[in-house]
């Protein structure tokens, strides 16, 4: 069965953005190796205002060509758009109700994973409706202060499971999780 | 010179207890070693509350004996409570003012580093005074939700310089960091 996959970065206070939505301490080193996740993963889902914002995005003439072929293989994914209200779009399937059924569907279909990309709405949906399998948190060596805090309005405590960890040059820590059954709490 | 060393257990969110105060969630391993920590330091920084609360913990019978030696270790150490008021204490010596002048005297003296045991607000001001040398903090699998943030009124964006990784059988992952040199910057 696909997995659903959250794969993001962190401060290591738990901001996904600064207070006025600043992601310059983002680091995005060659080490991390972000292709073999991209790889890993035949379907992205977005909310709809990060879908908006890099459902389509198109890399600039001063992109390196390893972030070109990145961009490439996101737009060549099947993506859904969770919206409240659909739109024609031939890039993308809108997803307006009905979220934790539609997703169980998707899931069962065969082929890769899925990325839940974001932005901080989906995620939360997500998390209170238990529809994450895989946490994976790109801890940054920065402590914002204040921001959009990934973790917001959560219904219960979450147990985590560590999977697997990655240390790279820049500092960055990758934690991967998966939630805790509540069978084995 | 002596380093001022935070080492503490915090949530995946940035929470040192819960929104009660809970502590439950924190996980003591045998596979942490943590009596190579307490062997590490000969000085403790508590502030008044803290100090109250375990300064002078004696465990109870029930204690295993590998716990009781660490409170032995603990206990044994020279100890500094940061207060508004001063109090008469053969177990430990007051700080009520000039905080940044009397660390940096305890610091210049000879012989192992300082752990800064806490609590909140004590953390609160070496943060923003700039009084920690080495963050180490102990990431639990668990997403609070809720609680006492280990990073609070922060007055600037801290850059933190990854140092040591440390892996847990219990998916505790610590993470050991220095602060970065704004000449590094």
């Amino acid at each position: 069965m696909k997995k659903v996959v959250l794969n993001l970065a962190v401060s290591l206070d738990g901001f996904i953005e600064g207070a006025n939505g600043e992601v310059d301490w983002c680091i995005m080193d060659d080490d991390m190796n972000f292709e073999t996740f991209i790889e890993s993963i035949d379907t992205i889902f977005y909310g709809r205002v990060s879908y908006d914002a890099w459902g389509n995005f198109e890399p600039d003439e001063n992109t390196s060509p390893a972030e070109r072929i990145m961009w490439q293989g996101i737009h060549a994914k099947n993506k859904f758009v969770f919206s409240s209200q659909s739109r024609q779009d031939e890039k993308a399937t809108y997803i307006t109700t009905d979220i934790a059924k539609k997703v169980s569907e998707i899931k069962q279909q065969k082929g890769k994973d899925i990325w839940l990309y974001g932005g901080a709405n989906l995620i939360k949906t997500f998390i209170n409706s238990g529809l994450i399998d895989v946490y994976k948190l790109s801890v940054h060596p920065v402590v914002l202060g204040s921001g959009k805090p990934l973790f917001e309005d959560l219904k219960q405590r979450l147990n985590l499971r560590l999977l697997n960890t990655r240390i790279f040059r820049s500092g960055v820590v990758e934690l991967t999780y998966e939630p805790e059954q509540i069978t084995n709490r």
